[in-house]
């Protein structure tokens, strides 16, 4: 009847608009009970459930059989890592599967059957469900004894199908590739021409003396292509080119051409590359966003255009008020957003609402929301007023900035001069007392200042926030330091009591009081600058992060993998040394190298390269594995790092000037906003014509 | 009289033209012994004078006392490097100066002294001859035996007051120098902070075997500063975080934390900023340098306007073509120019030119010289014309290709064949049959393409030329091996005869044909446009390679001074190893890091700084010498060379469609080619108003 079609219209509109507010595509079922679904599948509990399942599954790896989740990374004193029984794992990995099941088939039957067969994703999803789920059922009936486990290297998979950000960022890396692969392959071409002319300058000759080159860096194929390709990542770097030098200086000649061409040209221009094609990346995705956002925005008043109760007027289609107030208060979005919205609704003076104005009213979801600090208390006495105006002056920051350094810089006066003392030679006295001293005037500030402000005004600012809190447990510990250990005295330096040494109270103290004088960043405008640009990087480079993670993740298990059972402490076995420098198939600490790749990072991984390649030379296949780490890990990756940065950084600093002015408001900066002012407003033809694309929305129109 | 007038008149407009030409400025004297100096200054005999004076003076580090030019770099070795008798140098010298004392009096004299007053650099070179000259004399008045050469120092300074292109960008690098100075601040809390962090995070502990990471690291405030300043250039990386990593992994989230925010932020961030200054540095100063052309050519038009025989237009001035014709006759050019300018003058029906006819005439000089291939022969036999049709097709090119791919690969063969053996186990015979057949057929494959294209054809294509140089080069080097030691049997290897041993010939043969291998970049299309941008990059990177080179000279000359004498071969004294490691004041090896510093590369530095702060850890001169050294050479200037790449590359990228229609003709790129259709033409009223700024112009109207 007209009103079940008037609630599924209803309906229809209230999930097209969180689709709006949350970017989604709305190329879902829009069916009473699909809605319900629909709603029910993008609830936050549901999300949660989801996002908790991905991370439990990706974290397994991290107890299950060859982890070394250990205290110590130290192969020597380390204790067997705890090994879980045989099913308690894969029993919580079913569980995973499972939900991943209820996942997969809940979007696959939200988006509808002639969408699936277009999605790839979806039915990579499904493929790599049944192989886990396969792999699961092997490995369980071989009692968790068998060797090769692929589901594990295909886990990192669901973290990647969950995110859109990640799936546009990956095929945007993609479509990069063809470049990327043009320069790598210049890269082998340059590396294999070096090393056929190394091979013909440094070849063997009859004076043993003179051949040191030969000996150590070119003795043949294999070994020249890896000496030059770790200079490529100028790990080995004079270290190479030394016993040629000192026969004749001449040969650094080749060393040099080498680095230059490789390093300084072909390494950069990757970088150049990829900046080129991430150039408009930023803007693209900001530009799409907004689409999708006018799109659902437009279906929402198509749907709400055909109600029943709208009189048909043969001009324009148009939504009233009522229905619009009705949706809005199921919706679920912002709290503000949502009286704005109203407000502007009630001021309205006509009943209906034509296309244009439906979509200027939910502009308010673009605005930035300007953060109104709560005013200051107004006090009534003379003195509270001069009180006031004192500590809630500038200057009074600034001297508590002042007294922050002086603070810092007395902490390393007491620890130049305490560096070298044996632990029972030191005396806490004079640093216990000038901390005791300092954290009372931090105490102060912090009390003044809140009397000067209002609790909630102070409250309002972060650096004060951040002042607040670090204050706050710097006087819990000292004040547990004191009830402990008494008050400072000449000679303080008590044996260990309670949880922590005098001494490690006094550290964690002094660690913090380093740790509050970050804030004096938002003083320092360069600074501020800097922090706010870098923070912005953090919130982009979320996507590339997450890829980053699907990597290592990748990396770390295939390396465990090939590598286990490698790891044999070093001094168990008598003649063990011996047996690791010269056999591939005892490769110890390879295991640990692994761990280091996958604990340090991107910079350190050229170091690790070095270290391996020199350890395992003979070992080809460590020797693949790591080359592709260090190309993907650390030359991609850095690369895409640095195009993001100059995106970001470029941007920024040319909003800069004009936002000097405006300095005062404190924005919620989003990517959004930072692209406002060269975005493009969809045409209402082409919203039209995407809607009536529509798989499941029939217009009446 | 009115004909010296003309005279004058005819002059001026010559040295404006060529002022044009040469894009240089033209605000100079124009009286006519003025203009006589001024062609005969900027004459290239002069200027070729000039730049030979100030190669020659830079050179003369290379011999003057502390010199280590000799073949080997190893103190151990090497001979006494030759020392020149007290006064060649010296003479030398004063020869130099002398040239440059005439250089800054004419330049002077010419620009004026209005002008000289307000120009810093003439100034300074002013400056600088002083101190030189009186160096000099007290360095005479010592007999050379004084230690400090302060003149050697400056002498970079004379290869940079020499180029206007270097004064420009020295310019534009010191326009960035605040924000790079508040990135380095940055920097420098970003390492105070987390110094003071590890110093009491790896404090001493009472067990001595747990603290090795304090032992080595960070014993004290220099030590942990040094250590965490190493970290940032990832030199000591891995290894300072490995003792408190294995004793808890935890440790390893502050090395982490240092190294993200350090190298990945804050190292990126100055690359970002030299970027962003250097975005539109290129195309600035090529629209400098339009401008600059466009006005030579409007102050050439004006002066000729004024000329006693035009009649008085009282509406537009305008030049008679004769004058213009009697100027072009006199004016240095390029023919090619030369000859189209007069061309267009001719078929002009007009007898009087206006100043836009004018300035389109010389239109000329901007457009690109479209190279054209000379016609093939045309042969009258069919049998020599489907010949021609065969070898001049593209196939037979890449046959070519093919042939030289599989010499390489047979090489390679022989080479990894022969790595391990003796060289007296060694057999030349197949490579030599080998090669002896590949060189055949190289001769063919020249002579036919001749045969088919014409020897001025085939000349006019650089990579044929590149090609036939190195088939008749390797043509020569075979027959003189077969003419030394007769042609390839088995068991061809006898003992040196000659010039070089038959293996020396052979393995130069061999590195030529690699060489050669080079050919084929033409034909790979991605490759092709890498390679053409490089070599954009080499032409604009002058000026920067030029700036490099005074910044490399003047450490150098600072490092040689400051070291002077601490190196004492290791093997001479029994003791000195002893005294080595332990003393600062015998730092043997400290001028052959400071030679492996100047001779290696960028990328090089920060391995050289490693070992030198490993070795000098308590010299605090060296260390600030090489911090600043890697400073400046590394960050900065791979910076920089980071920036102007992507802006070349993205021009270059952006534009390559638009080429590829018109691949067919090759053009002379340059830098103000790849910008003309973003170019801005100066407006009239700009170019009249500098005009009439000029300092020694008198214009009529």
């Amino acid at each position: 009847g007209a009103g079940a079609d008037n609630d599924l219209y209803i309906n229809q509109a209230i999930v097209f608009i969180e689709d709006a507010i949350q970017y989604r595509s709305i190329n879902h079922r829009v069916d009473s009970k699909s809605l319900w679904l629909y709603r029910w599948y993008y609830s936050r509990t549901c999300q949660w459930i989801l996002s908790l399942t991905i991370t439990v599954i990706l974290a397994l790896a991290f107890i299950e059989e060859p982890s070394s989740l250990t205290v110590t990374s130290d192969v020597r004193y380390r204790l067997p890592a705890w090994n879980p029984p045989c099913g308690l794992t894969e029993s919580l990995e079913l569980l995973c599967f499972l939900v991943f099941v209820v996942d997969v088939s809940v979007k696959s039957y939200l988006i509808g059957w002639k969408e699936f067969w277009k999605n790839k994703w979806l039915m990579a999803y499904i493929l790599t469900l049944i192989v886990s789920l396969t792999d699961w059922i092997v490995s369980l009936s071989f009692f968790c004894k068998e060797n090769v486990r692929i589901r594990r290297i295909l886990r990192p998979f669901f973290l990647l199908q969950n995110s859109s950000m990640m799936k546009k960022t990956l095929k945007s890396i993609n479509s990069t590739l063809p470049e990327m692969a043009s320069v790598v392959l210049l890269l082998a071409v340059h590396l294999s021409l070096f090393t056929m002319f190394a091979m013909l300058l440094f070849a063997r000759t009859k004076d043993n003396q003179q051949d040191k080159e030969w000996v150590v860096y070119f003795r043949n194929l294999p070994d020249s292509l890896t000496s030059l390709l770790v200079l490529l990542t100028t790990a080995n770097n004079p270290d190479v080119m030394i016993p040629a030098y000192s026969k004749n200086r001449a040969y650094s000649i080749f060393f040099i051409l080498f680095t230059v061409l490789g390093n300084l040209f072909l390494m950069n221009l990757l970088t150049a590359i990829i900046y080129n094609q991430f150039r408009g990346y930023l803007l693209k995705s900001v530009q799409s966003s907004l689409f999708r956002r006018r799109l659902g925005i437009r279906a929402a008043f198509e749907v709400l255009s055909s109600l029943k109760e709208t009189p048909a007027s043969a001009q324009q289609s148009c939504v009233s008020i009522g229905a619009l107030l009705q949706v809005l208060q199921k919706t679920e979005m912002d709290c503000r957003c949502k009286q704005a919205i109203m407000r502007s609704l009630k001021m309205c003076s006509c009943d209906q609402l034509s296309a244009a104005q439906f979509q200027k009213l939910f502009e308010e979801l673009d605005k930035d929301a300007i953060k109104q600090h709560p005013p200051s208390p107004e006090y009534q006495s003379h003195f509270m007023q001069k009180m006031q105006f004192a500590f809630g002056h500038a200057y009074f920051g600034y001297l508590g900035n002042v007294v922050a350094l002086a603070n810092i810089i007395s902490i390393c006066v007491v620890l130049v001069m305490d560096a070298d003392k044996q632990p029972s030679e030191r005396d806490d006295f004079f640093l216990g007392a000038i901390n005791c001293f300092f954290i009372l005037y931090y105490l102060l500030e912090m009390l003044l200042k809140i009397l000067a402000m209002g609790l909630k005004r102070y409250l309002s600012y972060p650096s004060n926030r951040f002042d607040g809190l670090l204050t706050v447990i710097l006087l819990i510990l000292e004040i547990a330091t004191f009830a402990v250990y008494g008050f400072p005295h000449p000679g303080w330096r008590p044996e260990f009591m309670g949880l922590l040494s005098l001494w490690d109270m006094v550290r964690l103290v002094n660690m913090l009081i380093v740790f509050r004088f970050l804030r004096i960043i938002p003083n320092m405008k360069f600074m501020a600058l800097v922090v706010t640009t870098l923070l912005d990087l953090v919130k982009n480079l979320r996507a590339f992060a997450g890829i980053l993670v699907v990597v290592f993740y990748a990396f770390a298990i295939t390396g465990i993998m090939l590598f286990k059972g490698a790891v044999v402490p070093l001094g168990n076995t008598r003649n063990s040394k011996a047996e690791f420098t010269g056999s591939c198939v005892h490769i110890s600490l390879k295991k640990k190298v692994i761990s280091w790749c996958f604990a340090h990072f991107q910079a350190e991984v050229i170091y690790c390269l070095l270290y391996v390649l020199s350890v395992y030379l003979i070992c080809r296949w460590a020797k693949i594995y790591f080359v592709a780490w260090w190309l993907i890990s650390s030359v991609i990756w850095v690369n895409l790092f640095v195009a993001l940065l100059l995106e970001n950084f470029i941007h920024k600093w040319d909003r800069r000037c004009q936002r000097e002015s405006l300095s005062d408001i404190e924005y919620q900066r989003t990517v959004e906003l930072m692209f406002r002012d060269v975005l493009e407003e969809p045409t209402e033809e082409e919203l039209m014509e995407k809607l009536h694309q529509h798989p499941h929305l029939q217009l009446c129109r």
